[in-house]
């Protein structure tokens, strides 16, 4: 493609064509914002931008996460009721309310879901800034490698690696571990993959997370049932994605889906959580924009 | 501002400097969708480009709709439970889980919530395309005459005087009813605004919204508790947003905040429910792409 450059009438004036042969690079602050997402509106309408949804089905067959009973909790399954049903509940109108986990199906970590992100000011879903729900994503292919081996883990030179051939992770960028892992999301019993030794899962080493906070990244995202590996519990410290993304006040996006339809770079990433006040993370939709293939 | 226009190193030398004296408005077919996202990502990091929350607090004090017993069940009161908070019941982390209704707080309406749009293909949460859920907004301005009166309703005139000053209302736009109603979101008795007639708040007459189908619209939004006026019992038909946005297929979105931060025009939406399996509605995030003023 040729690069865009811009020119008022007067410096077109003022240089020669030999000067135009390289034209300029279009540097941001040549472009207006109104122009930009004018261009943008047309771009989704005729689909030179491809909106590209990024997120699993939420109900009763959700895969959730099971801890065992000695380490906590669980998250309870989710259940939807009907309030009414075009019927003497509500003549003209269908409606229904859910019993939800915050950490159900595709959803979003706050920093305050880790003990590690408890303080920082702006860790809640209420108010954590708007600005940081729209960014770009890079994402790293390593289906290959999860397809060979369930407990593959990321290493600081897989990273290393992606950038060679596609540049730096940028900061304030969403890092995403592409794994395929997403067609098991059908399944509780296929993408939690528990054998008596744990459950078995590709997932960041504790480097791999430091050196993307050393980035200034965003956050993190796994197309698994959480950002860690299946076997970051036994891990030093346990479940570094929470641990290091949450004390750096960053965020994690889980249970991701269609990674395969986003190339390495170019992509923005909406991951914009419900407002749930002092909420510790959301499910939510997460989309991409994506410029078509 | 300069408009943008773009050439190639070959078609700079074949014309003349005078030709570029009115340069050639780019046009969407020229910009490559990778160039514009790039571009995008640089005007969010610069600010160029601003990410607005319109979205309201969800939580136990979250204003709902109150329906007549004899109209109808109501959506129960969001609940908040904790499911641990870094304690025996999980030692590094806190969650919470939800009783959440579809149409509570900040949300989005999908054709099949009401008895107009059930039969229609892709009318619910999990199955509406995600392209329908980034697009241009056009803000309607009501503050005056909502301040003025409660039961304001704006009607195809008032749209039409907004299109002779912006322009027509675009296909697959969002036209967003602003009444800064939503300062009143934080008590639920200011924002249903009920007294022995029933409730009072502004909304769209069944004209406007026949005529906003007409033009081909994505879906009215409001910031009220519901996309219809308090008023919209009495009409006909009764509740006439409702009827007719879904009965064309089209969506929802009722309190809405901040549209005061949005221009009449140029700012992109995000609005994009939770995939709910089924789902005739959603509590959402909704964000817009606003140029800095």
């Amino acid at each position: 493609m040729f690069p865009l450059v811009r020119f008022s009438a007067s410096s077109l004036r003022s240089i020669s064509i030999a000067d135009q042969e390289t034209p300029r690079p279009a540097k941001v602050s040549d472009m207006d914002g109104t122009q930009l997402l004018g261009q943008l509106a047309s771009a989704l309408a005729s689909g030179a931008v491809e909106v590209v949804d990024l997120s699993a089905p939420l109900g009763p067959d959700t895969p959730l996460i099971k801890l065992p009973p000695e380490i906590g909790k669980n998250t309870p399954p989710i259940e939807i009721h009907a309030i009414s049903h075009y019927d003497k509940d509500g003549p003209f109108w269908a409606w229904n309310w859910l019993k939800l986990g915050e950490h159900s199906g595709t959803h979003f970590d706050a920093p305050v879901h880790w003990i590690s992100g408890k303080d920082h000011p702006n860790n809640t879903t209420d108010t954590i800034p708007a600005k940081n729900f729209v960014g770009p994503a890079c994402v790293i292919d390593c289906s290959g490698e999860a397809a060979k081996n369930h407990d593959f883990l990321l290493t600081v030179d897989g990273v290393k690696a992606w950038e060679k051939t596609h540049g730096d992770v940028p900061p304030n960028s969403w890092v995403l571990m592409r794994t395929d892992w997403y067609k098991r999301n059908n399944s509780e019993a296929k993408f939690l993959n528990v054998d008596d030794k744990g459950p078995h899962s590709p997932g960041p080493t504790a480097e791999t997370i430091h050196y993307l906070i050393a980035k200034g990244v965003m956050g993190w995202g796994s197309e698994t049932v959480g950002t860690d590996a299946g076997s970051a519990g036994g891990m030093d410290p346990p479940f570094p994605a929470h641990t290091f993304m949450h004390q750096a006040n960053r965020y994690g996006l889980a249970s991701l889906c269609n990674l395969d339809r986003l190339p390495p770079k170019g992509a923005i990433l909406i991951a914009a959580p419900l407002k749930i006040v002092k909420g510790t993370g959301s499910p939510l939709r997460v989309l991409a924009l994506v410029p078509r293939h």
